[in-house]
């Protein structure tokens, strides 16, 4: 089994106690946007965002602790039932699974995407993601519900009526979270014990040498760096699963300190966590703040995307705040991932063109809002005000971006 | 088998060609405020819709035709694969299924629930619903998964293996639409063929002898008086499931003439239907337009729902029109359908008091919103004008209501 400390060398130890010198630093492409180094955490540009598969460089990033450095040669992935002997299984074990070789691209999403949209309205704890912690790849690997049927979990009902429901994932920095057993058995879920991404290796900072991948569901779900799979009767207690992390709270809740006068840490965990993304969407060009003149064709360009599988059927685009719509054109990442499969896993990409109206006045401002509608007819929230909440979670109000009006081209 | 033209007695027809002679009049409340009498259409009053069960003579109806007259004797559900011969069955042979006897509290929506408010943005084609088009009833009956099973759909994966992936319900006026097989299928689906509503027979009104109840989707897939029930490999045509009655389309297309211009009708056949209502909510007290003083405690209430068996966890209720919120204390319609256990099948209820601030002057108006959140985190859309649809459909936008403050009391 693959040690946590074994590549640690304490002489590199950096003040805070943790090991920084092994960051795979090459990994990561110039253009992105990092909010903090220790852990790395970072976006990419609108631009990369405009891409309908993110290069794994220029993937976001969200890490808790220093990336681990691990020997594939000594790694080995623990299985188990809760309470029982764990089985072991090496990267050449896990490439005897059935395998989705070709990849299916997934798009991840943390819930802090946008977050820094809340803070005019009241700080919010967190790191200020702008557009970009999201992103999408292409994930290879086995099915994880194969894997489970091989430690005696064969159907998804007589796994409830023991009590089992749900699957814990562990990954080697101990970050860990659960996901339902049902999802983990669907043979619509595409959980996967992924081993490739984009065509490649998964790199280091992407959770190398192997990834949950948990397509629908947020991407604080697809454990990186996977060290352990346990089967559970209860989801696992901890900070990202039952604490306050990924809990929205009510939006009349101003400060963390008054969010534990208002609910006990027992009714914190009664909240549900925030598996599957609300239906968003994003305005990713033009950039914000861009000039532009009165009658020219302005391409205006974003994603949306969905949670649990759903597709997103229409996006709506105003260059007037939202007073007036023109559906856009969208893409999706590949054929199968249509309306009502239940396994549009990806973001599509939206674009349309706005004619700037000929009596705009130099100086004016002209907003850009996008909305979108999946396939069961959700719809995203206005503004975010009403949903601010001190976590500063799920900001999914319509994407919106701003361009001044510049004196028109004689 | 039951005639569909058995009981109509043709010297009774009325000028439209159907025949009205056995409406069950005497099932109807008087406070019922009635859209169209035939055929006919109603809904309750605020005051009924603040109850959990919505007794059956308050219960919205929404009905295409004149009520079928059965006679329970010769009644025959037919049941069949599509292309294979049916099996029939009495009322007696449904009541050896298993029974599912207490009864369990769905509420039903039509997607044209709160339409009357689209209309000062634009006339839409359809019923002006106010909060109405939507109640809640506790439903018995044996499961339809079971009768299923007994012509040989043993399994969903083997019936889509097969091609199989609907299953379609007509009524004995004609009316039919699908659901997905999946649906029908799942343990956890709860999909009933209805005997009982509220604990006695299924008034006439409501579908007697039986009906079928599609927990957590939209009214129009619970199909009343019962015909045929048919498993197909693709869903039916026909105006409420491939045509445009249940579809919504862009804020941009303003007329029904317009929509053909955009769409054809093979294009209006492939935008998913509406199964699963997003989360919405609605105020029920106080009435539009009610006085109220400074100073004095107002108490709020109304309902709240979220289709797909999801839980709402939370209603925000403002009296300043949305800039401010506080959280409501909610009412579940029975213990196990919480959060999260993704068999919520029934609205919640929820209630709140405000304080009218002391210095609101005479001849202010004061504006209540509610917006829900479900367990899925989905929020509400803040105005109806950005959803505008030709047809009405999905006025899901935070519930509303405005109160006229009066003189001060001495």
């Amino acid at each position: 089994m693959a040690s946590k400390k074994k590549f640690h060398d304490p002489t590199q130890s950096s003040e805070d106690g943790n090991d920084w010198s092994n960051e795979p630093v090459d990994e990561r492409h110039e253009d992105l946007l990092v909010h903090t180094n220790r852990p790395f955490n970072a976006e990419p540009s609108n631009k990369a965002l405009q891409q309908m598969i993110t290069p794994a460089k220029q993937h976001y990033r969200r890490t808790h602790a220093p990336v681990p450095l691990v020997d594939p040669a000594t790694y080995r992935l623990s299985v188990s039932i809760e309470g029982q002997q764990p089985k072991l299984y090496s990267l050449n074990d896990l490439r005897s699974l059935r395998q989705l070789a070709d990849g299916v691209p997934v798009t991840m999403m943390c819930t802090g995407n946008r977050r820094g949209e809340f803070n005019p309205d009241g700080q919010t704890a967190g790191l200020p993601w702008k557009n970009g912690s999201i992103s999408t790849a292409k994930w290879g690997g086995g099915y994880l519900s194969d894997l489970l049927r091989e430690i005696g979990i064969t159907s998804a009902e007589q796994a409830e009526e023991d009590g089992y429901r749900f699957v814990t994932f562990w990954g080697l920095e101990e970050y860990h979270v659960s996901i339902p057993l049902a999802k983990a058995l669907s043979r619509h879920g595409d959980v996967l014990l992924a081993t490739s991404m984009n065509g490649g290796p998964i790199p280091r900072d992407h959770g190398y040498p192997l990834r949950a991948i948990v397509p629908g569901f947020v991407g604080a779900r697809s454990v990186k760096w996977l060290d352990k799979v346990v089967v559970m009767k209860n989801e696992v207690k901890g900070m990202h699963q039952t604490g306050i992390a990924y809990k929205q709270i009510a939006p009349s809740i101003k400060s963390i300190v008054d969010v534990l006068k208002v609910h006990s840490k027992d009714d914190i965990a009664k909240i549900p966590p925030i598996d599957i993304i609300p239906v968003t969407s994003a305005v990713t060009a033009p950039e914000p703040g861009a000039v532009v003149r009165p009658g020219q064709t302005v391409a205006v360009a974003g994603y949306a995307y969905s949670g649990g599988g759903r597709a997103v059927i229409r996006v709506d685009v105003s260059a007037d705040g939202g007073r007036t719509f023109q559906a856009a054109t969208l893409s999706r990442a590949c054929a199968s991932q249509t309306p009502r499969s239940y396994k549009a896993w990806a973001w599509v990409q939206w674009r349309t063109e706005v004619t700037v109206p000929a009596d705009a006045k130099a100086g004016d401002t002209l907003t850009f809002v996008c909305k979108a509608v999946d396939d069961q007819y959700n719809q995203q929230p206005h503004t975010s005000a009403p949903i601010w909440n001190v976590r500063g979670i799920l900001n999914t109000s319509w994407g919106r971006t701003t361009a001044s009006v510049g004196a028109a081209r004689l």
